[in-house]
């Protein structure tokens, strides 16, 4: 049985990848990389395929196997879910803790709720205001994706766009 | 090294997979699958996701691996190989014999040109008009193709939407 | 039980007179008019307002009552049913002969044919034809239709239009 | 002659049945559902679809006779006015107070002010908050509008998406 | 007085000189670079920028003074007067020999027709076809765009194009 | 050597006309007016067309000659560079102080720094703010553009679209 996950993973966070170690042993896993269109902004400082790897990598690490698909925002909600549907390979549901997917996409597929992890710990936006303010985020991200974004200067990045904020 | 290959697929046919067998021995290889956005008409048949399907299931069939993309048109030539580059991780060259493909890319990537099979044999314009007359096509595709294309009714799909034009 | 019949209506012609006047013996009618964005071409000179004006004039010449919804085009097959479905009242099942229809709104809803009307006699395309060359169209369009176009000077617009094919 | 009165609807309240109502007594209303593309937010929970069957249903509860179109926005100012104008049969004036709507008509459109209701009370999204909330708010709206939004489980919705902004 | 002239200058040829010439004579001009988002392909080959310095330049050589603005395509022919008159500068007349241009724009703006050059000879299309032939077009077009196409190599790529048709 | 200096020039100021002047002694100078499809709200009340206006009639006011090109939003930041480098004649350096422009040209221009001019007295915002709230305004901009907004009651505009905020 294969199942979607979507997210934005701006970036990927060890929350994330708790989720994603106990659907891998239920389902035959599809990651989705939402709002894939965009990058190089506070909210989204990663691009779809910057994104591609820190999820593949990170994986690769664990052994864990899973299709993973970008997938750009259509901005028109009613149509949303056939959108994603249309993009991705057959799955059978949809594995979500967010009300506005949950809604989208009661009427075409079952959806599960997920396991809570901490969101008080471990939030993309925590992480990247972590990251502006040069306070210590590491610790919060697979290895592989603390790695990656010190090699591509991602945290370099986030910092300068702040400055457009000023 | 990455290279990127780009190709619309409808169907993934035997051209298609020699070219990714040689491109693997050399690469790890990313395989881009163009019009995303587009399905159920004669010239784009099968959605993202089923083409999905059909590329990932004949490459595990073989034992090869690589990473999948669909990618959709933008529509406007002169963003469109930023728009590959930011949905794709990344790729250091681009494999391809498209022109426009050539074209595009050459200012940000290398392109390298891939050996030519057999066009009057393998091509998926033909193998569309064999689905639409009741010619056989089954031996132009991958095993695993021409059973997931009879699996969702591919073929009578095919001939349906071809009776708009009758 | 209400029912969608989609058109575009370049004009609204006797066929589709034909299939109306049924349509509401069995159904409360949701008239689409698609395409609504398109105008001032050979295939759609007329705007989905003027298209509005002649479908609810011919039909309240008959005392008909429908819903008319203009429906701009999505150009992306796999979203086209949710879109319609979002843009229109509650409808139980849809009406056409077009196979793309058909194709795209059976996961979602009942699709029921329609009787044909001659398409040989009955066919925007050959009334638009006979428009730009001259010939009489009137007899194939309900009288409120050929009053209307003549007031907005329809024939004028088509046959203008026509001049940039030459 | 013919007035448009354009609004989003989410819902429709007694603020605009009081303008309908004046307007159709000086006018054939044409009454135009704006952001008709946007459902399933805060901002604007209901489809244009289910917001049609509000405005149809209330109307004929009170035998009001109007024709409404649903109007996607085109996010461009400059040409909202001519898209407007494109998607709705003829009309002569605009009966509008918001200043955007009125700068942007007045070019093309004798555009009249509407008495002006009590905004304090009458307001969607003031509507919309208690619902939100759970306080009582079916007394703001007509009758058919408060068993439709309940038969489509509108306030569960409402209530469901704004679990995304806690 | 302004007046507005649009084309889509693929590429400036000796016909468009003549208009030109003729309408500085009477007016100040703007010159609308159209379809100014295509580039690389048959029917567009050049971007709007390569476009302007071609327009740009030519009109150096002669000592005229025009506006130049590139004007994308909007697809949706009720709002593209609005959408040219929002991009450009202030313009009282229009001047076009382009039924759909004339249509488009006679409800907003007087619009004067251009005494006709020879289209037999002067052509974009012709041209095009010349350079794809390999055939003389240097003569059918302003010494500076002569030399300006053959500085970006555009007849390499327009022929390197038409490779996709073959 | 030809500058690129992108701005939304809403509207043109002091502040822009220093780093404008100082860029023309060292550069040929472009200027693209960014957001060029955004006018009427209060963030962007004017045109491209209007802002063309403005900047062309206060460079010829001082002599300054500059390639003026309206420049579309793409809301796609990893293509945006392509886009501008698409609409624009060619361009060397890119002149900016905005930390989003410097990233993402710098993988395709050399960009430059501009001297900073007081932001504190000369932003566009603070002019349509004084504008709303009916202070001085027009020591802060080019003497034709003062007389440019006050001639297309450009102020009467921004204060009427306030209304709607309040």
């Amino acid at each position: 049985m294969r199942a979607l996950l979507i997210g934005r993973f701006q970036p990927l966070h060890l929350g994330h990848m708790e989720i994603i170690r106990r659907a891998v042993e239920e389902y035959e896993l599809i990651i989705g990389i939402g709002s894939a269109q965009k990058s190089h902004t506070l909210e989204n400082p990663f691009t779809a395929g910057e994104r591609y790897e820190m999820i593949r990598g990170a994986l690769r690490e664990e052994g864990i196997d899973a299709i993973i698909i970008p997938i750009p925002d259509v901005d028109y909600n009613s149509v949303w879910a056939s959108h994603v549907i249309s993009l991705c390979p057959h799955f059978d549901i949809v594995l979500s803790n967010n009300p506005l997917t949950i809604e989208l996409f009661s009427p075409l597929r079952e959806v599960r709720r997920t396991e809570m992890f901490s969101r008080e710990e471990y939030s993309g936006r925590k992480i990247r205001e972590r990251m502006i303010k040069g306070e210590e985020w590491r610790h919060l991200v697979p290895d592989y994706v603390a790695k990656y974004i010190d090699e591509i200067k991602g945290v370099e990045r986030l910092r300068y766009l702040a400055k457009n904020d000023e």
